[in-house]
């Protein structure tokens, strides 16, 4: 699949998304007006929309429809939109700009910014639990994946070990379980709910997850990398700011060089778990590639 | 029902659900072990149970039993564990007491609070997605019906209303919406769980939530007195303190009498919703009188 293609397949899931993300959270007329304000202020600010492409593509590869993962897609961002509301809190990695606008807390204050993200959480799971998953799983079962990742040994631990972590002398295994918890869990959630929404077989989900932990590795190695090399208007998030905290990063340990042959190694990695998809992994495996060579 | 049977209702019931929260955290020995802690703490740290068992009390209320709604009862107080831990934070009501005990944020740090909640909420979905209601509802209904009461137009509602009314002069209409989005709707979810866990008809759930509205108000009402007119001992949290921030209460804009004339009004109110569970409602109706008559 070439650049063209993938772009091609990219724009009406992408502005699908958007139009399901909008529905997602009350309108700002809805009381209390400040909260529903702050929760579109953060979910509808732009970003990439990985998770929720993700979640499209793997519905597809497993014989599904975008349409059948939408809920699942809007699930997954409404979780990693809370998230980052509460990792730029003050309290935690103390964020003033991101996506190339001021964070929350910034804006609305931190009471509701930590609001705002309880919020998105809490919409994550009503959203899913509207949906109804084709065959073999049900609409419980795909808010236990959710759960499953984004809670005290997912998502959560990886922010818990990363504030724990900075600081201290950068250790490998360490490292490996900030960002496989932080970024992974989420990514292989996101791969696993578009399988299970189009009824994919326990053997494709299991797949799909192992082909996300290797991306999961490969994005947030290449995370690093933008973050250490690029401007801030680039990354509209302050850049440098990781090295700065002395948190760990693989430039930090292994320097930039290894550092991207890690990136191009994980990505190979996670391509070779494609194979059992055929030409319906064709949109991840474009997809993979692309976040290899992204430079934002 | 007298009190002594009432009494004696509750402490098997107590224990059980002590059981089942302990084991809905993993243990603290679990990485990152920090979270772990800090969600035992708070989660575990006492307190009256009183959602649980008014889960409890529905599931009986409608024929089913106690055990068929432990998986509601336990995400019900998860919810409400967490909901405490943000509560208190400084950038919230800034509370250093809860439970007798220093807040989450003053033993752990505001990070670890932050996460401690947000890995509790997340929680209450993984378990309620394990649960298995009896026919009828789905879990992914129970989810549904948890993330609303949670959610922007639920809790989070009556949190935000409840800043943003600080130093404010208090009305009616703003003192009841805090109120029962604040207090009523995760009692009202309770209930309804605890009816769903056991099959109950649509009707009967119904009659649950009513119920719960016009409880939820008379609980509230009745602890804006105790906010006033107990000690910190007895409270466990520090007393007077909505007073002093100027926050609206029930006794602040119609003073101690009138107030204590409104809980027992909703109190009565409330009890004549149970009509239809017959002697099936005497625990609930025994719950409700003691509420009124509690003092802390």
């Amino acid at each position: 699949m070439t650049a063209s293609e993938l772009a091609r397949w990219i724009r009406p899931v992408r502005r699908d998304v958007e139009k399901a993300l909008k529905a997602c959270v009350p309108p700002a007329r809805v009381k209390p007006a400040t909260i529903h304000r702050a929760m579109r202020y953060s979910l509808l600010a732009g970003g990439k929309r990985l998770r929720p492409l993700l979640c499209c593509a793997a519905a597809e590869a497993c014989g599904g429809t975008v349409r059948q993962a939408m809920p699942a897609a809007c699930a997954v961002e409404l979780v990693h939109a809370y998230s980052l509301i509460h990792d730029d809190l003050p309290c935690m990695d103390d964020d003033d700009l991101r996506r190339g606008k001021p964070t929350s807390h910034r804006v609305f204050g931190e009471g509701i910014a930590v609001l705002a993200g309880d919020a998105l959480l809490t919409e994550a799971f009503a959203v899913l639990a509207r949906a109804r998953p084709a065959a073999r799983h049900t609409g419980a079962d795909l808010v236990a994946v959710l759960a499953e990742a984004s809670g005290s040994r997912g998502l959560i631990a990886g922010q818990v070990a990363d504030l724990e972590a900075e600081g201290k002398k950068p250790s490998e295994p360490a490292l490996y379980f900030v960002h496989a918890a932080k970024t992974g869990m989420l990514l292989r959630a996101a791969l696993k709910l578009g399988g299970m929404c189009t009824g994919g077989s326990a053997s494709r989900i299991a797949t799909l997850d192992r082909f996300g932990f290797a991306l999961g590795l490969a994005f947030q190695i290449q995370d690093d990398i933008l973050d250490e090399t690029q401007s801030v208007a680039k990354l509209g998030k302050t850049a440098g700011k990781d090295a700065a905290a002395g948190k760990m990063t693989f430039p930090a340990l292994y320097g930039l060089p290894r550092s991207r042959e890690m990136a191009a190694r994980w990505t190979r990695e996670a391509v070779h778990h494609l194979r059992p998809f055929g030409s319906k992994g064709d949109v991840l495996r474009a997809l993979t590639e692309r976040l290899l060579h992204r430079d934002h």
